[in-house]
């Protein structure tokens, strides 16, 4: 019912073959679960993970730049013609400017593909929901990566979101994220009005992967 | 009736002795019209300015930090106690990350003092208007430093500014720039909704600054 | 006898399938000459390029950064599991701090890779070469992409680049770029005492790239 | 004899009125020690510190920027109209891209004025050293602010610094930073070849800022 993006960061359990065998788990339990599963990949790994899996596959950043003279950089375009369906924008990790994000979410829409801004507070959410993206997904930057988990520690932050978000722009989506773990965080995280929650570490770096996944959403 | 802010950037006819000296020329002219005019300057000139002018003195920046480790970094406390009365925040020409746009707004605001967000179209006015700012500044990158005015060149960016950032947050004011020059240019932006514009090149690179100010407010 | 690598940088015509068929043109070619002929290409055209073409095939770019909690960042470990041969760093159009220039190419080196250190004039070579790169690869910035070969525009630029790296550091070779197109081009920095040249827009957006090619190494 | 730079950073015991006094504190105990006192601060604070105080003072950073549209940005020529004697550049809380570290670096030479270029170890201060700047300053970064000297915890660091650099460039001098708190480090540091040293936390947040100060110098 409730929407989960995992993020495989830069994580060695999340890249090449780790990737791609953490992708087939997810594809799996997706095929278990009405929950819609996708996953953030880095761009070596997109290409093959979007042709060979039967999920969404999404790109952790995008850069704000048509083609031409930029090296090193990766547009929308770029990750549409390789099967992205859409892309994170602005992680706490690959912080953006407020322009380039515009940027993004525009031409991600344009494309007809799914934009998921991060935010770091119900403040940003709210500015980041008036750039109508599909998703803000708003994650306090201090509980990431902690285990402690933002729907428990911060239900407020969420909360709050939700209807910053809902007052500024009805369409836009929101999810949370930061310290997400088990299915008790995900179903509080649907309970204080988010549509589901992004999550990198408590999947990834899961001793058991399969099982940490089938836990959070609830078939075990 | 409008405001004017008067962006003396990093010209080299808007520093220094320059500075103080198109300093005074302001402060004469904001004598003998009811239009609010008020000067962003580099924070070098801020100190004397601030203290010698009879005029509010902006910083043309802030860095999103507090007082510590932060070696090269300026913030709003650190403007505030040498009598800034407030600060421009995401310049085109400094852009900021989201996170710390809203940082500094936030920030400004808890210390009673004026944010003055720059943006660089409609949608990013819209978001920026949800951070609760003073104003926004609304101006298209492309026309900054043309001498072709916004207001007359791309009227509907500003009508359609106001709009949008009123309808998420009826607060906030709106200000437009890039291009002004003449009084007919800034007497269309109080029309089309703006309370107000940001100005540079116009009036520092001006040959004949004083007359040029004079020239812009009606005074002429 | 030269060295020739050929910056696909972000254009539509060295990107997706226009990448896979430039770098069958490079691959032919390279299989006709002496010239060593390599490639740099984007993030997501790096894995399949690297697998199926008998050229080195280089990242455009790497992140400072070891696996871990680092969105959307591609490091040097992970070009390595995808068969790439080393990465430009620190590219004009992809500028980076000091301290990553050197991480990066300490990791390179570890790695067994090559690293070719990009930089804008004679006393940043010289800096670079004391990095112990494999490369430094000289571009005055404000002749790339003009077509105004910098060994022709600028000799004493690429002499004084060579002299200036192998006094800090005999091992480095020396690389440079900027407006090449021409055969000649090429030769002239060959005298000059450059080990071969770095090229983008002379063959990725020329008409005809395999002629291009082919001219540029002196097969026409 | 030997050299200290205080970096009084954004730290609130060296921004404002602190800043003033302690400047004053550096001034009188330069005034008994054969040692060279200088003190690195705010741009806010730069103008009436440069005017009052009969002691060196740096900026602790610039952009490399002219003189132009450049809001909220300073440069050399800024700093020197009001007294600076010259610039931290590159500190490890403000890493600059290496071209703009050489911008800076030959902008403050050909002002007459000094250049500190901080580095994070052996390699980058050779790199640094081929930038021909005044003094390089290699401070490891996970001992900056640690209390633990690296002239004592890594002596290797700070002497192979010096030879790198002077391989590189006879003319240039050689500081060392991070953890430097008593006259036994500084010593160390001068034994192990270093010119003296950069210095911050150990006086500024020193409870008290004189007697750490002239502790360090060996007055006590």
């Amino acid at each position: 019912m409730g929407v989960v993006i995992i993020n495989f960061k830069a994580y060695r359990e999340g890249f090449g073959r780790n990737a791609y065998k953490l992708g087939k788990i997810v594809e799996e339990v997706a095929s278990k679960t009405d929950d819609y599963l996708a996953i953030a990949v880095s761009f070596l790994d997109l290409p093959i993970l979007a042709k060979e899996l039967n999920i969404d596959v999404f790109a952790q950043h995008i850069d704000a730049v048509e083609f031409g003279s930029h090296t090193g950089r990766i547009n929308a375009e770029m990750i549409k013609e390789y099967g992205a369906k859409g892309s994170l924008i602005n992680h706490s990790e690959r912080r953006l400017k407020l322009a380039d994000i515009e940027f993004n979410v525009s031409k991600l829409r344009e494309l007809g593909m799914v934009s998921i801004v991060c935010t770091n507070n119900v403040t940003t959410t709210a500015a980041a929901a008036a750039l109508n993206p599909d998703y803000v997904a708003v994650e306090p930057p201090e509980l990431i990566g902690t285990g402690i988990p933002v729907s428990k520690a911060e239900p407020e932050v969420v909360e709050n979101s939700v209807k910053a978000a809902k007052a500024v722009n009805p369409n836009v989506k929101v999810l949370c994220g930061a310290g997400i773990t088990t299915h008790e965080d995900y179903v509080r995280a649907l309970e204080l009005g988010a549509e589901g929650v992004l999550i990198a570490s408590g999947i990834v770096k899961a001793k058991d992967q399969k099982r940490a996944l089938e836990e959070l959403v609830g078939l075990r």
